[in-house]
């Protein structure tokens, strides 16, 4: 890593750039064996309970998109943080930076709409903190939310559980999110009805853990898409990962806007769309549970873990090649969440 | 509370207005019990046991600064927000939102800084999250944590456990921090030695909680001040304070720079200095525990809570009148914190 660089758009992609700024910078500097893991939220024990505590800071534009808006993407997304750990979300906190000039009306919609996502998810936002920068330095609001989480699986879910013979099940659709973005931009202003698929996960993550306490790996595919995040599975587990293209759901829509731009829905981001490894035993039941769940009925069986591998990400191709995926390079959208 | 108008950078200054977005816009959608104690820190119990989670970010320019940097700062800021709910710091949360062309050399330094404040305070950072934003979105870079902290102290730390009778002890000089980060904005650039006093509290009030269970409020005096801070527990408690302005510790050389820019030092920001307000039967122990610690050894007993009051803050002038000091409105330094 080069320090006489600057930081590029990409080292905030999820891909590539994004891991190596953690890995080689970050961490380092932070040291502990709670950061180490690098899962999505860190797991800590308190009087024999577990926990989980995870942030997020969110800088999407625009901030009010088909099926969401920054507010409601701040709460989905760090519960879903909480919830890939097995976590059932507890509290939230509420940092804004707001842009001088920011419209009062705009704030509250915003901030009318963090208090809903949380009360349906049954999570409080207890503390905060309210900043302004100048007009110039910054784009109208961005929000960090940080949650805890009380943890009642007693499975051990990490990407480094992952074993041979495990199952790839995938919650639903790709790339809603990025499509739904991609529409309202102004740049590109093209007609679509594709929405977000911005939700919160939780309720979801819980059937899927009451069915097998070998239910190895759970993820969110955000930044980075699915391939990002099944990427990174396979290089900490060691294993190789084989997925199936005629296997992933993904909407026509959203498979024509892809097409329009060149990109692979495989790396777009989903606010709503989570991937769970499990023994292929309980494959099954892990999938019969998210088919009964609102926020999973698309779901399927989209891959397995062959073998213990070289920790690469493989992609057996409609006409029946294979491909190995690596962390995407280059920033697909900019500022997607 | 008009919701026709714009954000102001004096929404974010610590004073009236940021209380009036706080209060009218953004606890009533959030509502909640926790939040409604509008205190630093919520404080929730979990299994008999109470814990703190507060969250700062912090977006101060520039963010090298004489006495710390934005990295430290924003280690310090949080683990005193939890220490003021009596809290001992546990965790640790870090969201970067870093502008686009930021020198990777400045951001090493910056996490660097935030390691080493960390480690000293001993407390682990476990979780973050990085986001880029497209030059001319961001100032450099932003920092948002937030922390969990767990309480031993048996009493009540509240603004409206404040009762007739108290005193006022603040544990050293204002203005510090305000006056380090005026001397070295391009737009003054006067020579100056003072250092900001950014540091970890945490330390210092546990000595305070050992010596007393009737210490009522603590208050670190950032944005806004002194007199911000204990304007709003005078009104939070109900409780007339009065303060001695003459037992106010205050550098020279901070008040030469005060009144060449016509600031009140009792408005201005300090990073590393809180007020403890306790029954006078502890007086004298609390300011004895806070001159032995390194972080207090200027601390002072400035004023008292003489009856119940019309929940106003009051001053003791050095000529000997008495003036009620309001909320401060306006911004003195924007982007102090």
């Amino acid at each position: 890593m080069d320090r006489t660089a600057a930081i590029l758009l990409e080292h905030g992609s999820g891909g590539r750039l994004t891991h190596e700024l953690i890995e080689r910078l970050l961490v380092p500097h932070f040291k502990n064996p709670y950061l180490e893991r690098l899962e999505d939220s860190a797991v800590f024990e308190a009087d024999d309970r577990r926990y989980c505590f995870t942030t997020d800071s969110y800088v999407i534009s625009p901030i009010f998109f088909p099926g969401g808006d920054i507010g409601s993407l701040a709460v989905h997304g760090t519960i879903n943080d909480l919830a890939m750990a097995g976590g059932r979300p507890l509290f939230m906190s509420c940092g804004l930076i707001i842009e001088e000039g920011f419209m009062l009306a705009d704030l509250e919609r915003v901030v009318a709409s963090m208090g809903r996502a949380a009360r349906e998810a049954g999570v409080a936002i207890v503390t905060g903190d309210t900043k302004v920068v100048p007009k110039g330095a910054g784009d109208g609001v961005y929000i960090n939310t940080a949650g805890i989480g009380s943890i009642h699986y007693a499975g051990r879910l990490a990407a480094d559980s992952v074993r041979p013979g495990d199952s790839v099940i995938l919650s639903g659709t790709l790339g809603d999110h990025s499509a739904a973005i991609l529409s309202c931009r102004q740049a590109f202003g093209f007609a679509t009805t594709v929405l977000s698929d911005s939700a919160p996960l939780h309720g979801l993550v819980e059937s899927v853990l009451k069915t097998s306490l070998e239910v190895r790996c759970l993820r969110d595919a955000t930044r980075g898409g699915l391939g990002a995040v099944l990427a990174e599975i396979a290089a900490r587990s060691g294993c190789d990962i084989l997925i199936d293209e005629k296997a992933i759901p993904i909407k026509d829509q959203v498979r024509g806007i892809c097409e329009m731009f060149g990109m692979d829905p495989l790396f777009m981001a989903n606010e709503g769309k989570m991937v769970a490894v499990c023994s292929p035993a309980h494959a099954v039941s892990v999938l019969d549970a998210m088919r009964a769940h609102p926020l999973g009925r698309e779901a399927a069986v989209i891959g397995r873990v062959p073998g213990r591998g070289r920790g690469r990400l493989v992609l057996q191709t409609i006409i029946g090649g294979e491909r190995v995926l690596d962390l995407p390079s280059g920033e697909l959208v900019p500022r997607i969440c």
